[in-house]
C-alpha cells in the first residue's frame, strides 16, 4: 500500500503539491493519516509532462525515502508542471526494494501508479504475463503487482498511442481490473484486492478506487477542483473555489486530502473512476465489470 | 534523535539482536516504542569485531532505511560477534542525510554512537574544533554534533590507542559531556542536550544516559545482562538468567528493550553511565562532571 | 561484458583476493587488462559460505562502482572464506543499472556469476522463460540474460538441492549452454553468444569459457592452483607451489590474471569446463553440447 | 581530477550538451580524451537556473557514475537552461566519495565547480577555515579542497549576494587562488596545485586556467563561442558562427572540446580566467596574482 497525488491544470511548482501543504505527499511519507500505517518510506517518483518538447513524461524515481531527498527538494523548487504524478511506495511484503519496482512506471507518453495490492500476485503472475503482447512483456523492468498491471492496460488498449481517447483509457483501465479479477479468481484466490490506479497520457487522467472484497471498503481516494491550488508565503495551501464567470483550471486526485480544509475535498465512492479531462472537467462514474 | 544497540559477551547471530526480537532495532526503525516519533528511517550502520584479525572495527553504514536493506539482511544472517554496536538514525533538523553522518562512527579501534542532540549546535561548532589536536580535527568527516562529540572523546583520552582502561575511557566520556556543556553555556544556549553516548574499543563498553535539562529526562536506555541471549526457532527472544555456578556472559545496552519480558531488563537511571567488562561485569555509575 | 573471480581453499581474508594483487578485480573495475574496454562499473557484488551456520550464502551487492565502496573496502578486511564469487560488472547496451542486475545472483546453497552475453537475447528471452517451473520462472527478480541463464540453470538440475553431485552441476551447466543454442538458433540469431558461467554450490565451482561463434574466441578465463594465496606485507601476492607431500589448497578461476607472474596461471581452452572440487582438484574438459 | 562544462546563451536542451556530442560530458565519464586516466566515475553534478522562479540554482547531484544514471538521462531530455555548470568527479587519493562532496556546490545564488587539486590540501585545511566567516565556515558540508576554496571565494567577496559584478567575482577567484598559494607555500608544499575554478551567478561566468607549478601546464580548458550550438537529428553538434549582423548568444567552457571540430575551440592559455557575460561577450585575461 502507498499513497499518490496526481495534478492536472495551470501550471503549478512541484513544491506547492509535494511540501507545503499541511498533508503533503512528502508529509504522508513518513505520517500518513488515512492507512493504518503511516510509513510509506520504500522509494518515490515523480513524472511530469513538457508538451513542447515531447509528450514523454520527465520521471525521476529514487528507492530512497522522499522525506530526505536533496534532489527532489531542489527540483521541487524550481518545476512547474501542468500535468504530474507523484508516489510514494509502501512496499508490500516480499515486493522488493528497487529501482525498478518504484512508481511512477512510464512507456511512451503513458505514466502509471498504483496504491494497493493484488492478492496472491505471485499465483497469476505467470498467466497474466501470457496474455501480453511482445512488446508490453518485454517492456516490464521489475516484479511488481503495479507495473504488471500496467503492461496489461498498455495491451488492452485499442488505439495506437497518441490517438486514444480519454474513453478508451476508461475503458482499458476497467478491462484491466476486470482481467485481474478473472485471475485471481481463476487461481482460486478469496483475498480481496484493492487497485487505486492512476494512468495519463499527459492530457486526461484516469484514476480508480477499487475493492474486489464484498463490503471491503477500497483504499482511500480524493479529488479537488477549483480554479487554482495556491500555497501563500504563510504556508496556508488552498484550492481556490469557482467563482462566477471563472472556470476550473486545476484539479488534485490524491490518496489522501492534502489540507485540512475538507469543504475542498470530494471523496471518491468505492468501485468508481474519476476521469480528469484536459480542460479540468471531472466526472465521476461506477466500475462496471 | 536515534537508537542504538550494544552488544559484548559469547559470539551472537547479528539477527539475533538486529532482527528476530519483538521490538528489535529493525522494527524500531520504523515503530519505535520509546520515542515520540516512532521513525527511524535516516540510515543505519553496524559495526563489530573480528579480534584474531586486527582489533579495528568492521563497520557496516547506509543512508537507507534498515528495513529494505538486502545487504544488511544477509550479513546478519551469517556473521557472529562477541561485541557489537548498531544504529538507526533520524536525522536531527538540518542535519543533512549523506553516508558520513550515519553512526558508528569509528576511528583506529574505537566505535562511537549517539542518541540525542547537542542543542545549538552550530553556534558551538566552531569553538568545539578549535580544542582539536589536528589529528582530531581531520577524522571528522561529516557535519553532525555526534561525530564532533566522537572528536572530542578521542581528543579527551590521555593514554595511547590500545592501551586505554574502561575507568579512562569512562572519564573521558564524562569530560566529553562535560566540555560540551561548557560549550552551549558560553554560547548562551539554554535548551537541554541529550547525550546518550557509547563507545567501545571492542573490550570495554562504556553508554551513558545524559539530559543537561533539569528536571527532564534524558532519551530511555536499559541494559540486559545473563548467561546467553537466544532467539529459539519459534520466534521468542529471551535473555537467560544467570544460575548459580554460571557466569554472565551476554549484555545489551539498548534504547528500548528488545523483548516484552520486563523482568530481563533494568532501565538505566538518567545521568549515569553504564560500564560493561569483557568479563559481562557491569556497573551503573552517576555522571559528576 | 565483465569480469569475475572465484576462490576455494584454505580460508583467506576478501582483501587479498579482491584489493592486494597487482591486477585485483578492484583493479579490474577500473583498468581491466584483457577486454578491449577497461572499464566495469556498473555494480559488483561478492559472495561466501558459512557452513557452520548455513548452506547459503551471504552475498552483497551493489550498483555503486567496486573501487569508492567503504563498506565493501571494510568487509574485505575482515571477512575470510573457503569459497568466494566476486564479479564486477559492465552492463550490455540496454540492459539496466539496477540492484536486481548484479551478480552474483544466489537462489537457496547456488551462486551464479557470467560474464559475456547471449545475443538477440530479448527474442529468446519469452520462450526461455517458457521453460521454467514455477519456482524459477518466480525467482527472477531483474532482466538480465545472466539471471535467465541461472534459472534455466536450476531448471536442468534433476537432483534436489543439497543432493547435486559436481558431475550433475556440470551437466546442468552444459545443458544450459546447449538450450541458450538451442533458443538463439531457433529466434534466428546469427551474433556470437558468449557465456563464461560460474556456478557453485559451496562446495564445488564450475566455470565455463565458451563462445558460440565458430573461431570466435571466448572471454578470457584463467585458473591458477597451489598450496596458498598470500599476499605478503610487501603487497607482492603470490600462489605458492605445490611442493613434494604438499597439498593444494587454493584454487583461483579469473577472468584476469590477478598477478604479474604468468608462470601462477594457466589458461583455459575455448569451449571448455573448469571443475573445482572441495580438496582442491581441478578438472579441464570440453564442453560437448 | 575531473572534468566540468559551463554553459550560457540561449536556452539549450541538457541532452544537447551532456550526451549528444562525440565528446560529451557523459562520453567523457568514461573515456575523457584529455586527461592521462579516462575515468570520471565518482559522482557527478549538475545545476541551472530559473530566473523567472528565484535566483538559486537547481542543482541536481550523485555519487553514481553520470553513464548510467536514469534520472539524468530523463531530466537532461526535458530541461532547457540558459546557464548551466555540469561536473563529473574523479576523486582524488583520500577524499571520500560522498554526495557532500560531488560539484556544483551552491550557496545562495552562486555555484562553484573545480577541476583539480590543492596540492597538501590537509596541512592547510585548517588554517583556511580559521579565515572564514562563520556563515561560510558552517556553510561547509564536506571535506574536500574544492569547496573549502568555494567557501574562501564567498569569503573574499566584498559586495552582498546579488550586487556582485562580473568584475568583482573575478578579483574574488582570483584572490583565492592567491590566498591558496600563500597557505600550500606557508605550510612548505612544494607540489604544484591545479586551480581550473568555475563560478557563476547564474548571469556571469568565470572560470580560470591554473597550475601554481612553474613550467607545469594547467589541466585542460576551452572555450567555444557561437550564434548557437545545436545537435542535428543525424547526431551531429555543432557551434554555430557568428555571420555578420548576427550576435553570439551560446559559450561553452570545457575542460575538453565537445566537438571534433577544433576551429570551434579555442584554448584557454594556461594562468588566464575566461570570463562570460550575460550577453556573450567572452573576455581572456591573465591571472595576475
Amino acid at each position: 500500500m502507498c499513497r499518490f497525488i496526481t495534478y492536472s491544470g495551470a501550471p503549478i511548482l512541484l513544491a506547492d503539491l509535494l511540501y507545503r501543504p499541511t498533508n503533503s505527499l512528502i508529509m504522508q511519507s513518513h505520517h500518513a493519516r488515512e492507512r493504518a500505517e503511516p510509513l510509506n518510506g520504500d522509494g518515490f517518483g515523480v513524472g511530469w509532462y513538457v508538451p513542447d518538447i515531447d509528450p514523454s513524461p520527465c520521471v525521476q524515481r529514487s528507492v530512497n525515502p522522499a522525506w530526505s531527498n536533496h534532489n527532489l527538494q531542489n527540483l521541487a523548487l524550481k518545476v512547474r508542471a501542468s500535468s504530474l504524478f507523484a508516489h510514494i511506495r509502501a512496499a508490500s511484503p516480499g515486493m522488493a526494494v528497487s529501482e525498478t519496482n518504484v512508481h511512477p512506471f512510464s512507456y511512451d507518453r503513458f505514466m502509471w501508479m498504483h496504491n494497493g495490492v493484488a492478492a496472491g500476485f505471485h499465483q497469476i503472475k505467470r498467466r497474466l504475463r501470457d496474455h501480453l503482447k511482445d512488446e508490453f512483456y518485454d517492456m516490464i523492468q521489475g516484479t511488481t503487482d503495479s507495473e504488471h498491471a500496467f503492461a496489461l492496460f498498455l495491451n488492452n488498449l485499442r488505439t495506437p498511442f497518441g490517438e486514444t481517447s480519454p474513453d478508451e483509457m476508461r475503458r482499458a483501465l476497467c478491462e484491466t481490473i476486470g482481467r485481474l479479477n478473472e485471475l485471481t479468481r481463476g487461481a482460486g484466490i478469496t483475498e480481496p484486492s484493492f487497485y487505486n490506479f492512476a494512468v495519463t497520457d499527459g492530457r486526461a487522467t484516469i484514476v480508480s478506487r477499487y475493492s474486489s472484497g464484498e463490503n471491503i471498503e477500497g483504499a482511500s481516494l480524493h479529488y479537488s477542483r477549483g480554479r487554482q491550488f495556491e500555497c501563500l508565503p504563510d504556508g496556508v495551501c488552498d484550492m481556490h473555489t469557482v467563482g462566477e464567470n471563472q472556470r476550473a483550471a486545476a484539479v488534485i486526485v490524491s490518496s489522501e486530502r492534502l489540507t485540512d480544509d475538507a469543504s475542498d475535498w470530494e471523496r471518491v465512492p468505492d468501485n468508481h473512476t474519476v476521469t480528469v479531462l484536459p480542460d479540468s472537467v471531472v466526472s465521476v462514474e461506477p466500475i462496471d465489470l
